[in-house]
C-alpha cells in the first residue's frame, strides 16, 4: 500500500538542545509539496558540520530540529513538478543544491553556490511555504541544510537530491554525499596538484584523507593533525609524514616550510580551526603555491595573514563540496566509484557501524577523535 | 673614448634621509663586476614605491641611498661572464630579476620570485662582493631594489636588465619597466577577466590604470579612489564607474556589491592600503569572483577576513611585476607596443615632464596626486 500524500509516522533523532544527546522520537512527516521529494533513509553518518550545529557554540540556536546531512536512500514519492524523480530511485542528499536555473547554476565559472539552494545553516523550514515538514504532537521540528537525515523519511527540495545508479550499495556510498566528494573534490577540482608535487593536509578526519587518499601522485603528503590517534588510521591513506602542531615551539606553517626547503605546492584544509587555516596558507611556497580552505569556520574568526604573503604569487581559495556541482556531478563520481576509478576504498573511510538507537555514540566517536566514519543504520 | 673599466662621475640624485629632498650630487660609479651591468640611465619616472622607501614609515631605513627603477637606457659597459648584453643595447632595467637557473625561474608555475634575484628593497648593495657601486669622495651610498635609477649611470645585476627592440621610443617605454607591466599583467596574466565582465579596480595611478585600459572587454569597469581629481584623469581610460569611499558610510565594498547585484567578476588593487585590498576581495562575486592584489602593503599591516567568504569560492591572489618573467617577457612586451597589440597609448600615462634638477617635483606631484606618470629626463 503506498505511503505516498499521506503523513508518515517513523522514528527521527531529534535535538531538543544545543550539546545534549538527541532522543529517538516518533515523528509526523508531511507529504513532499511542490517540488520536493520524500526519502526513505537507510544509512546515515555524522559529519562535523552536523556536530557544529548540535554544539551550537557561535551559531544560532534552531531547536528543537532534526539533524543530519550525510546520508543515502530511496525515494518514497515526489511532490507536484517533480519529473526526474519516481518512487524507488536510490538517491543522495546534497546539503548544497542546484536548481539548474539560477545564474550560479547557469554560469560556467561557478559551481555550487546556487542562488535559491546554496547551503543555508540558519533555515530550518522548507522554502514552498516557510514551514516544516516535521513535527511532534503538531509541534514543528526544524529541518538542518535542507537535509535532516537523522530520520528514517524526510524531505528534500528536489534540487537537493542526486540520482545514483541503482547498482550503488547504499552504505557504501552514503559518505559520497558529503565528506568524500568535500575532500575529493576540493583535490581534484581546486588543488589540482601535479604529479610529483607535495601536498599538506590539514585534519585526518574523512575529509582530509578523502584528500589524502587521492593525491597519491604526490610525491610527499604531510599530514597535521593535533589528534595523534588519528596518525594510525592514515597511515592506510598512502601519507608519508605526520606533524602534530602540539610537538613544535613555532607555528607548524614554518616547520612544514623548513620541511620541505620553502614550503609545499599545495595545501588543502579539512580542521574547521582558523588558526589551521592559516597555517595552510603561509606553508604553501611562494612563486606558485595553492592552499584550499575547506573546514567550516566559526561565526566571529577572522584569516589575517601579511599582504606580502599573497603578493609573493600565492593563491588562496576556499572550496565547498569540492566543487561539485551536485545533481549534474554527483551521479557520475559514484558511477566511477563503481568502476573502481575514483581510487578510494569506502570502507577504510567507514570505521564504526551502530543501529539508529545509537546514534550518539556516533557523537561521542567523534567527539573524542576516534575513528572516521561511523555508519548509522536507520533501519536498525 | 670609452669609459668601460673606469669610474665614472655623473649626476646622481641622492636621498640623504627619510623624507627630506633628494640632493643632485656628483656621484662616482665603479665599474661593473662579474655579471654585471653599468647602463647609461635617459628617462626615470617615479612610481609608488619609490615614495614608500623615501617616506621608509614602518621600513627599514637604508640611507643614503639612489632609489628609482622605473627607466630606460642605454649599456655602457658590460662585467666579466655578461654575454648577452653589450655596450649600445637599448634596455629597461627590472626590479625584480629572473637568473634562468634557479628553480623559481625553471619552474613551470612560477613567474618571477627567483631566487636570487627577487625584489629585496632591504638590501642596499651589489650580490657580488656585497658593496655599492655608488660613492661620493669614498663613502658608500646604498642601492635600491638593485637598480637606482635615479643616476645618470647605474650598475645593475645581468638578470635584472631587459634588452629591448633598438626602435623602442625609451622615454615612451619608461613605464613599461615597472608601472604599466604591473597592471597590466595583473590583468591579462593573473586576474583575467572574460569579455562581458565587470571589473574593479583600486587605485587610479598609473599601475590601476594600466589595468582599466586594458579590461576594455568587460562591460563595466568601476574605479575606486580615494581622490576625486584622478577620476577626470581616468575618464580617458575606458572607466564606466567611478566611487570614492569617502562619498559612503558603509564600506565601499557593500556599495560595490549593490551596484552590481552581488559583486564583480574581478578586481584588481592598485593601491597600497590593506583596506582597499580587503575592499577589492570582499567585493568580488562568489562562486566565481577573482581578486588580485598588486599594491605594496606596509610591514605591520594584516589582510583580514572571514573565511566564508573564501569558502564561498571566491579567489584571492598576489601578483608581483605582473607576473611577467622579466627577461624573458619584457622584450616582448615592448614589441607589442611598438606594434601598436598593447592597446596603450603610452602618452596618456605620462602626465608630466621635468629636467633631472627638478626631480623633487615628481616627488610633490605623486604625495599631491596630481597626474600619473612624471618624465624626468636625466640628460637635461
Ligand atoms: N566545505 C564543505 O563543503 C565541507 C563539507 C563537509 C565538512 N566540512 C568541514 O570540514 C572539516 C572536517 O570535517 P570532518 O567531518 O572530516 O571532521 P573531523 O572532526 O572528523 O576531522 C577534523 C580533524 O581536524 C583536526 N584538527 C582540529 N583542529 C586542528 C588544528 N588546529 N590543526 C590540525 N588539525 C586540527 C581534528 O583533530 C580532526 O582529526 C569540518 O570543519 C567540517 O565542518 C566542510
Ligand atoms: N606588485 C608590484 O609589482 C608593484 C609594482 C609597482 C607598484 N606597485 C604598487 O602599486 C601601488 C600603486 O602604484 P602607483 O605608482 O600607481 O601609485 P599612485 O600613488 O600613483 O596611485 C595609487 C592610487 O591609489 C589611491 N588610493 C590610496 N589609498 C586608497 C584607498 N584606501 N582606496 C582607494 N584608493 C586609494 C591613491 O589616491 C592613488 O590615486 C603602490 O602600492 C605601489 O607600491 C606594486
Ligand atoms: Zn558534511
Ligand atoms: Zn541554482
Ligand atoms: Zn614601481
Ligand atoms: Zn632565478
Amino acid at each position: 500500500m503506498s505511503t505516498a500524500g499521506q503523513v508518515i509516522r517513523c522514528k527521527a533523532a531529534v535535538a531538543w538542545e544545543a550539546g545534549k544527546p538527541l532522543s529517538i522520537e516518533e515523528v509526523e512527516v508531511a507529504p513532499p509539496q511542490k517540488h520536493e521529494v520524500r526519502i526513505k533513509i537507510l544509512f546515515t553518518a555524522l559529519c562535523h558540520t552536523d556536530v557544529y550545529y548540535w554544539e551550537c557554540k557561535g551559531y544560532t540556536p534552531l531547536f528543537p530540529r532534526i539533524l543530519g546531512h550525510e546520508a543515502s536512500g530511496i525515494v518514497e514519492s515526489v511532490g507536484e513538478g517533480v519529473n526526474d524523480l519516481k518512487p524507488g530511485d536510490h538517491v543522495l542528499p546534497i546539503f548544497t543544491g542546484e536548481c539548474k536555473e539560477c545564474r550560479h547554476c547557469l554560469s560556467e565559472e561557478s559551481n555550487n553556490m546556487c542562488e535559491l539552494l546554496r547551503i543555508n545553516c540558519d533555515r530550518g523550514v522548507m522554502l514552498a511555504d516557510g514551514k516544516t515538514r516535521f513535527s511532534i504532537n503538531g509541534k514543528p521540528i526544524y529541518h538542518f541544510v535542507g537535509t535532516s537525515t537523522f530520520s528514517q523519511y524526510t524531505v528534500v527540495h528536489v534540487g537537493q537530491v542526486a540520482k545514483i545508479s541503482p547498482t550503488a550499495p547504499l552504505d557504501k556510498v552514503c559518505p559520497i554525499s558529503c565528506g568524500i566528494c568535500t575532500g575529493f573534490g576540493a583535490t581534484v577540482n581546486v588543488a589540482k596538484p601535479k604529479k610529483g608535487q607535495t601536498v599538506a593536509v590539514f585534519g585526518l578526519g574523512a575529509v582530509g584523507l578523502a584528500v589524502s587518499a587521492r593525491v597519491c601522485g604526490a610525491s610527499r603528503i604531510i599530514a597535521v593533525d593535533v589528534n595523534p590517534r588519528r596518525f594510525e588510521e592514515a597511515k592506510r591513506f598512502g601519507i608519508t609524514e605526520f606533524v602534530n602542531p602540539k610537538d613544535y615551539d613555532k607555528p607548524v606553517q614554518e616547520v612544514i616550510v623548513e620541511m620541505t626547503g620553502g614550503g609545499v605546492d599545495r595545501s588543502v584544509e579539512c580542521t574547521g580551526s582558523v588558526q589551521a587555516m592559516i597555517s595552510a596558507f603561509e606553508c604553501v611556497h611562494d612563486g606558485w603555491g595553492v592552499c584550499v580552505l575547506v573546514g567550516v569556520p566559526k561565526k566571529d574568526d577572522a584569516f589575517k595573514t601579511h599582504p606580502m604573503n599573497l603578493l609573493s604569487e600565492r593563491t588562496l581559495k576556499g572550496a565547498f563540496y569540492g566543487n561539485y556541482k551536485p545533481r549534474t556531478d554527483i551521479p557520475m563520481v559514484v558511477d566511477k566509484y563503481l568502476n573502481k576509478e575514483l581510487g578510494l576504498d569506502m570502507d577504510k573511510f567507514i570505521t564504526h557501524s551502530v543501529p539508529f538507537a545509537d546514534i550518539n555514540k556516533a557523537f561521542d566517536y567523534m567527539l573524542q577523535g576516534i575513528g572516521l566514519r561511523c555508519m548509522i543504520h536507520l533501519d536498525a
